[in-house]
């Protein structure tokens, strides 16, 4: 079940020795191997349901499901010194809604109701950690890109949905594929697009560190 | 000299049979890739030098200068059918304009400048093509994208320039790198900082082969 992803662990004092991503996606697992982090991946199981029906706090609550699902599974032991990322991402365009597609006509629904347009991404990150003696803790937020496409025909979007690529991502685009030919412009974090706000993600488990660890770091005083 | 990138063309009257990319970036060749356009490489030896102080100028002249080299190497019968595309990408912050860090001091000297703050990158694109029985004509255009940096210590640059990443970089730095951890949110298109805007490319081209081949085909008709 635990698949170390690096040979190494993360320098300690720095940042945590053990993160665990909670995710199966194989994007996000990217984004952490682009900014040098070591972790190992143990995807939930659950098939998690949100209460909430705005974008971006159906994300943060998501995105605590799966971090809450993988802490508990660890052992008291293992939960020392380790933080578990739980993450999940939604897309909202005019008051809808939108997850990986179901099939091939919703694909193209989706890209129907998106091409000329801007619409938003949310993606919210859950961290759970605990320090030595004390109860777990958590930092929950949300990150929001707007996206702005520009137009599509109707080929365009048969030969898009064609290539695959929509059928496993939240409103059925990859802007990390093919799909960028599409992309006019976006505002915020392009990695939350992808599916993790890694800027933001790294500056969040900086700030834990400091306090897991209690070095009195100065501000901004880690590794890349 | 010509690198056949893929193994077919582009389809007639869609695009352009042959487009030619006069650059030797590795990244801007995994862009053209990334949107599944067939192309192959030509790189110009020229060492060219901007008239033009201003950023967005320096851009669009350097990529005309790329291009016109490529295509001025062309026979008469290569050039019928054929687009040529020149980039060049500037980083501009505080008034100061980046190109390539010279060294490893420059490297830190640059990404101090740019941390906790927001900067300006400026990718030009000339697009050289020849009607039949015409004279060669060009689109010359530039994409500006804001990029807002997380601060970084002292540290953390010497870190990351540690890591080589900055050296063949304008401004010292990859946003598709290890730098993803320090970068807080952009405004324009993310693949013109990696240094070739494909999305505006895209739409370019799909308006030139349109003109190109007459087919009088309906705006957006085209493949992804």
């Amino acid at each position: 079940m635990n698949n170390n992803c690096t040979g190494q662990g993360n320098p300690a004092g720095i940042l945590p020795e053990k993160i665990i991503l909670a995710s199966a996606s194989p994007r996000r697992r990217e984004l952490l191997w682009q900014i040098g982090l070591a972790f190992q991946v143990m995807p939930g199981e659950g098939e998690e349901r949100a209460k909430s029906s705005h974008p971006s706090e159906m994300a943060a609550e998501l995105s605590r499901a799966k971090a809450e699902e993988v802490f508990q599974k660890l052992s008291g032991k293992e939960r020392q010194g380790c933080l578990v990322i739980g993450a999940d991402t939604v897309v909202s365009c005019k008051g809808r809604i939108m997850g990986k597609p179901a099939g091939r006509q919703q694909a193209e629904e989706m890209l129907t109701l998106l091409q000329g347009g801007t619409h938003q991404v949310y993606t919210g990150v859950t961290l759970v950690y605990q320090r030595e003696g004390k109860e777990p803790e958590q930092t929950v937020f949300c990150e929001k890109t707007d996206v702005t496409m520009y137009p599509m025909s109707r080929e365009e979007i048969r030969a898009y949905v064609d290539t695959g690529e929509p059928m496993d991502k939240a409103g059925a685009y990859g802007i990390q594929g093919k799909c960028a030919a599409f992309i006019k412009e976006i505002s915020g974090d392009y990695n939350n697009v992808v599916g993790l706000p890694v800027g933001r993600l790294y500056q969040e488990i900086k700030k834990i560190s400091q306090g897991l660890w209690g070095q009195g770091q100065q501000q901004g005083d880690g590794e890349p």
